[in-house]
This record gives structure tokens, sequence and C-alpha cells, in this order.
């Protein structure tokens, strides 16, 4: 690496997701680590990556990795559940700087909080077939009993703008039935979109389970992770920009999403052609 | 061209969708010109096209034709509605073989058969938004009322598998609510998954609303098309494989959905990278 170890704390994190689902992940960085820059990439001209195949999903993860890193990151953030789950281990090994998925910190917290071992996963159809939540929950709690369900309309519910719906609530109802039978304490969002739907999923399993968002554990998993490596920007050089966001289609609509979702006003997403 | 007059009849016709939508129209081809070949693509890797931008389709269409005259096509079916609407008048004269697409047969059709010369029109974002169809629709009938609307939950819930089911119904209750109040008299639907949702709008329309599938129309078109450039296919050269299907990503899923819908069974979906 050619930047000193000095600069290089000065550098970007690198985010990514399939398109907007990743902003709830951004959200929580610029929340909990309000000193580091970051340079964002939503796939928005191949989104959703949720029902496509793993060989697909590394291909696609590995040109981005090479785009952030040609923007000179000092990390990865993999913002994606359907990336993290079938890509990140993967590509790991061909990195030079550190990178962290959603799945780990999610699975993590919901081993470590679930009372009586019934923990539920709702995810896209690529990550809730990998297995990858239960594989992951039951490195830290091996009795664990873990229940997936692949909900592949609540992403097009939530880009409908339908958050707190009737048509939404009944879908939803649909799709939980089984984990309200089955007596799950824990039910991790699995897929970036889905805190969006948190009201929503909370009125129908009501108080007692713990709904638990891979966003927020992520951002704290990326500040442990800045801290092993000596990489936490102290708030110097100021002077650099601290946000920029890249896609792959559709700029302007990117945009506008963001700015109802983030906590600060973006100016721009520059469009890029990630496939060249 | 390279191949005589009598050889180019025996060529297969190119028929290109996002995904698997587009098989509605391979259905009606195989059923209206049963003599004819036909190489299909779907862009499982990169679908959905209809929220992309005008840019990006143009440019997935450009792949996808010259994989199509790589594959020695004699004319080229764009058989997804976004792509024909933003893509076919751009790429029609970089062709040296004709080309024809699902909007104009549709439009045709409706402004044909109105009486009371109000037409709806369901389809992707990008679809309704171009404004194709009302363009089309007004240069057969320039008095024509057209009234637009974007049904993005219909796709999901078609590949969900939810063709009759309540949830669906309601959905569609919502999208259709504005042209039960308009009093139109012919929907046309828009994009190439919709047929499949058939019983569904007609259950919420009535029996006076006609429906128009533009892939049945596209089917006629095409074989006007091919008379006219005298290139069908008299049935010689019976020892030709008829039918190949070519996709982006998820062969097997493909091949079953499209087992699910074609008068055929199909033995394989072959896995090509478009982009490279």
């Amino acid at each position: 690496m050619s930047q000193s170890c000095e600069d290089r704390k000065y550098a970007p994190v690198g985010v990514f997701d399939s398109g907007v689902g990743g902003l709830t992940v951004a959200r929580e960085i610029m929340r909990q680590l309000p000193m580091e820059r970051m340079v964002y990439f939503g796939d928005t001209a191949r989104v959703p990556y949720g029902s496509k195949s793993r060989e697909t999903i590394i291909r696609y993860s590995r040109q981005i990795i090479h785009f952030l890193q040609g923007k000179g990151v000092k990390a990865i953030v993999v913002a994606c559940n359907t990336a993290s789950a079938f890509a990140l281990e993967e590509l790991r090994p061909e990195l030079d700087i550190p990178i962290i998925g959603v799945v780990k910190p999610g699975a993590k917290v919901a081993a470590e909080t679930t009372k009586n071992g019934r923990i539920g996963v709702i995810g896209t159809e690529g990550t809730v077939g990998s297995q990858i939540y239960t594989k992951t929950i039951r490195e830290h709690k091996p009795d664990a009993e873990v229940i997936g369900k692949a909900c592949p309309l609540f992403v097009p519910l939530v880009e409908e703008g339908w958050l707190k719906d009737p048509i939404t609530v009944e879908v939803a109802q649909r799709y939980l039935a089984s984990f309200q039978a089955s007596g799950i304490d824990t039910l991790i969002m699995g897929c970036t979109h889905y805190p969006l739907l948190r009201s929503t999923l909370r009125g129908i399993l009501g108080e007692d389970v713990n709904l638990v968002n891979p966003a927020y554990e992520t951002a704290q998993g990326l500040k442990a992770l800045l801290s092993e490596y000596c990489l936490e920007n102290d708030g110097g050089k100021r002077e650099l920009s601290q946000y920029q966001f890249y896609v792959s289609d559709a700029a302007e609509k990117f945009k506008n999403f963001a700015n109802s979702i983030l906590p600060c006003e973006i100016e721009e997403a520059q469009l890029i052609h990630i496939e060249e």
C-alpha cells in the first residue's frame, strides 16, 4: 500500500449494495461513526440481487470492490445480505484491506440475545436459501433453532412506498405466520430494506419478539474493525469530501430516495458503468 | 448477408426479454407460427428492466441484439415492453434485419377495437413513463384518450406465483381503481408478465372491458413481417433444432418457469455472460 499509515486513516470506507437498501447501513455508519468518510456504490442497473445466483453475485461484487479500491477506500462494508451471503468469504482472500458484511454482526447479536434459542430470519430468496444465518448463528450458539423465510415481495412493497399499507400488513402476516406458530423470541431483518418495515413487523409480532437490525450491528462491527487495524478517522483533514455516492443507473431517483432516509442531504449521485 | 435468400428463411427468429416475461410472447409465436425456429434470450442477471433508465435499457438491448445476430437470426422480436418503449427505435437503424416490438401491435389493435375511445394501459414504471402507448395509439386514432398506470408490484406477484391470490386481487383493485372511474372499454396489458394475471384483471374490470394481450398481436405482426421480407419458414430442414434458450443467470429456475407455461418441454437453458 502506497499510503502511509497516518494517511490511510483519513481514507473513506467503501460501502456497497445492490441499490438503495444499503443506505440503511450507510445511515447507521453516519450516525455511529460521524468522523468517517464514505464512498457508497448502489448497483441500480442490476438490482435486485436477492433472486440471482451465487456466481452472478460474486462476479458483480468483485467488479464493485475493484471500483471501490480504485477510490482508495481503507475498508469495505458489504451492505447487502445477499452479497454478504454469497460473495464475502469468496472475495476476502483477494483483498489487502479489511472487509465486513451484514450477516455476521446480525447473527452474533441474535445468538447472544435470544432467550429461548428460537430465532427467525427473513430475507431474500438468495440469503435464506444460502442458510448462512443458520450456519453463523450456530457458530455462536450450536443448539439454536433457526427458521428462515424468504419474503420476495417486501422489497417491491418498500420501493412502492407502501410501508404501513394494509396490503403490506396482509403480505407480512402471510410471510410471518410460520414464525408465530414456532414461538421465536428474535427475528433478524436479513435484508437491508426490511428495517423500513419495522413498525409493520412489530405490529404483527408484538412486543415480545426482539427485532434485530443488522445495519445497526454492522456499524458497531465496523467501528471495532477500524479500531483493530488502527484505521479510525480522528476527524483531521476535514477539507476532504465526507460522502460520495455512485450508482450504475437512475442517479436522480437514487438521490431522492437517499435524501428521504439519510440524516444529511446528498447533492449528487454519480453514474458509472460498473461492468466496464 | 452471407446466407442465400433460400437459406435465410430457415434461420431462427431471435426473441428477447429481461427474463421470463417474454415467454408469453414466445408461446404465441410457437402457437401461431409453428414452423418457425426460435432463439430466446432472457436477461435474468439484470432483470427487471421496468424500473431502469432509458440509457441502460438501450445498452442492454444492444448487447443482446449483437448476441442474437451472432446466432444467425433472420429477424428480432423485442418481447419486452420496456425495451420496446426505450430501445427499439434507437436500435433499428443499426440493424440489417427486420425487428418488431410488442408496443406497436398492441397499440394498433387497441386503437382499432375501442368503441368509446378510452383506453387504459398498465405496465412498468419505464413503459408507462415513456408515454409510448399514448403516442402510438394516437398515430392510429388521434382523438383517443389514453390513461396509463404503472403497476410495479404485478411482476413480483406473478413471480411469487400468487396469480389469483386475494392479496393480488387487492393490489389489482388498487391499481385499477382509476380505470373504473374513467370508463375505459379497452385495457392493454403492457408488460409481458401481465397476461398471467388475466383472470384476476377480468374479475375486477368485468366482461365489458376488452383486455388486449400484445403477445398475441406481436405474433400476428411477426407473421406479416416475415411474409413481407419473404422469410417465412416453409418447414424444410427439420433436422435443425427448433428452439434454443439462453439466459444470463439462474438457468435451471428459468427452465422450470418456461416448462410451466410453454406448450412444449424445453430441455436446457444455456447460461452466457451477456456483458462480455
